[in-house]
């Protein structure tokens, strides 16, 4: 009746699936076996968060463990607002990375000098690092993209008041309606946190080793990068953007499936039925589909995600709506995985504080497959 | 007689001690239970490589998987030599960083930068990266420490064949002995591999979301500035270093175990009896010592070996003696790490590409232990 040989058999092949790595009061993934999925931050649901919270307020909850009341809300709100600009060497660094980079090296780069500039230290403590980087992580690429691709030198600073607002308005260039700042906040709520996924499991390895903030969220922007991740998002929209009408999606897909090809934006490691994020998210998408009069992509998106369910049985995770969230509000593709980080930061910021609480090097063992021993042979006799 | 619960138990104290994360054939860490601890590198003793090798053929054993012929040799040597000067741009940006900044964030920022203007594509592939960083990770260090401290710009190329002469070289502006370039290649080649140490197992799930090889570099070069990974080499010499003579160590560190402080650079994770590098390298230690005439540090360092043995039964790891060894070079004491990761890049390398070859997402499991299920509260009534 041991399960260990099957534990020890899944480790080996990788992935840690499965496979407890330790303790953590931020967030529960409830995975029922029907369908009953859940998402909880600090024991609120994410129901509840996005429907009625701010990001501020998520972020503020991830951090402290608690919610803020109202004078503490709008403290938090003020501090964060003052935190937006960069410093000047940060700027002209920069404006020296090429146009045609990747938005999240940019982001990474970005992150990585001001850990020079302003480092961790008894007067700079963690909870001042996280409440600066939350408040200018969007600064990072929104500079870099402005300066290089509309030839301007960003104003960082805003007058908004909630992170969805300034983004939007620093991006646009005007102010942004009611509708899109809420399906904006909405979708920085639902991107803040999720457990051990591979970015903030990146983040408390680093942390582990009681490396310094910046090192560790700067792996963490890393891993997030990568297509089975954060990168996800930018590939669904060029996916849906692919087909001209729902008919044309059902049949490329279903060649795609055919052709064994991954459809990004679809499954998920832990969630086996339903993402329970992508109710919410689709939901906005809608909204927004409807207020910019769009008739196209949605409902090519919807049609991508039956066939999914009925050849397959995925369902779409939060990349998948959320995408169409960000092309309806007008935001360019290549910035779609950086405003997730622009949420997630909340919660590696989390994680790496309660890593350092308890600490435990995260150092874990390889079954070793290689050549058995060999002799030395000298250089002049190969 | 399950041990099922028992692993379980452990994965949620954190840490992943004794847990397989996966297959390799890079590296074996032989700990056998009565001492006869041994390191092999692609099937190859640690002994046969640091007594015979080069480090640039042991960074191609470990990439390409076998040893190199003298022509393979002489050809991979040559293309080292030129790959180690950096972009103008990112001379530039190593300039813009202050003086007082942390070595590992203007490496890790260094890296991150080149990530921008030399990203992976398919014309410039992962070995063409791994050679490129292999070559050039001490440019980083080096150019940004001699701009700021010496007030030059310092010459990166350098006629020396080997990484260890150029550095030197290039570090002291002069011609480095045999003597000195030995040691140096000798600990280069100990700092190489060693599986699934943090900042390897940091490199790998980062590689793991199909993220880019600077990505997952940066993330490893954050691992790695933590005092428990790599930053316990500068941590030993400054321990050692505050001793005048052996018997003022010894009651020391007598004090420092009374007080139950760490002591740096002693015990590891896998090993429990010796680390099988930790001889190699105290032997250089104690050549250098001799070569320099000093009289002074390497009694010390003697004495607290012993002390840790007698008190504690806690031998000397790599990081130890190998900050002797730098200290003998005339090495700053913040460079020690930067050089632990400047020989690190070869085994990073290589465990990317061998989690790139038979990918599975890294992505554990939390075992959530926070609140149960919150009601929500309106802002107003908090």
């Amino acid at each position: 009746m041991s399960t260990s040989s099957n534990v020890v058999k899944k480790n080996k092949e990788g992935g840690l699936e499965g496979i407890i790595a330790g303790n953590s009061e931020i967030c529960e993934v409830g995975v029922g076996s029907h369908g009953e999925h859940s998402l909880h931050y600090r024991g609120y649901t994410i129901e509840d968060l996005a429907s009625n919270a701010s990001f501020e307020e998520v972020a503020w909850l991830l951090l402290r463990g608690k919610l803020p009341n109202k004078n503490e809300l709008a403290t938090y709100k003020e501090k964060l607002r003052k935190l937006r600009d960069l410093p000047s060497t940060c700027k002209h660094i920069l404006e020296e990375i090429p146009a045609h980079a990747h938005m999240l090296d940019v982001m990474r780069t970005g992150c990585s000098v001001l850990g020079n500039l302003e480092p961790e230290s008894k007067k700079h403590d963690q909870y001042a690092v996280a409440d600066r980087l939350i408040a200018c992580f969007s600064s990072f690429f929104l500079y870099w993209y402005k300066f290089h691709h509309q030839k301007k030198r960003a104003d960082l600073n805003s007058n908004e008041d909630t992170t969805a607002g300034h983004i939007l308005r620093v991006l646009h260039e005007k102010t942004p309606n009611e509708l899109q700042k809420q399906a904006l906040n909405a979708t920085l709520i639902l991107y803040a946190e999720h457990e051990f996924n591979a970015s903030t499991f990146t983040v408390r390895t680093i942390a582990s080793t009681l490396s310094d903030f910046y090192s560790a969220i700067c792996g963490g922007i890393g891993a997030l990068k990568g297509p089975l991740h954060g990168g996800a998002n930018e590939e669904a929209i060029i996916l849906i953007q692919k087909f001209m009408t729902p008919e044309d999606a059902e049949n490329g897909i279903k060649q795609m499936l055919n052709e064994k090809k991954l459809v990004m934006g679809f499954g998920h490691r832990v969630y086996k039925v339903v993402d329970p994020r992508s109710t919410f998210v689709k939901a906005w998408a809608n909204k927004l589909s409807i207020d910019s009069k769009d008739k196209h992509l949605y409902p090519i998106a919807n049609r991508i995600e039956e066939v999914m369910w009925d050849s397959k049985h995925l369902f779409p995770n939060l990349d998948f709506y959320s995408a169409l969230v960000f092309y309806y509000l007008n935001i360019p593709t290549n910035m779609f995985t950086p405003l997730f980080a622009t949420s997630r930061i909340s919660g590696w910021s989390a994680h790496l504080m309660e890593q350092r609480a308890n600490n435990r090097l995260i150092r874990p063992l390889a079954n070793y497959i290689g050549p058995s021993l060999q002799k030395w042979i000298p250089l002049e006799k190969r």
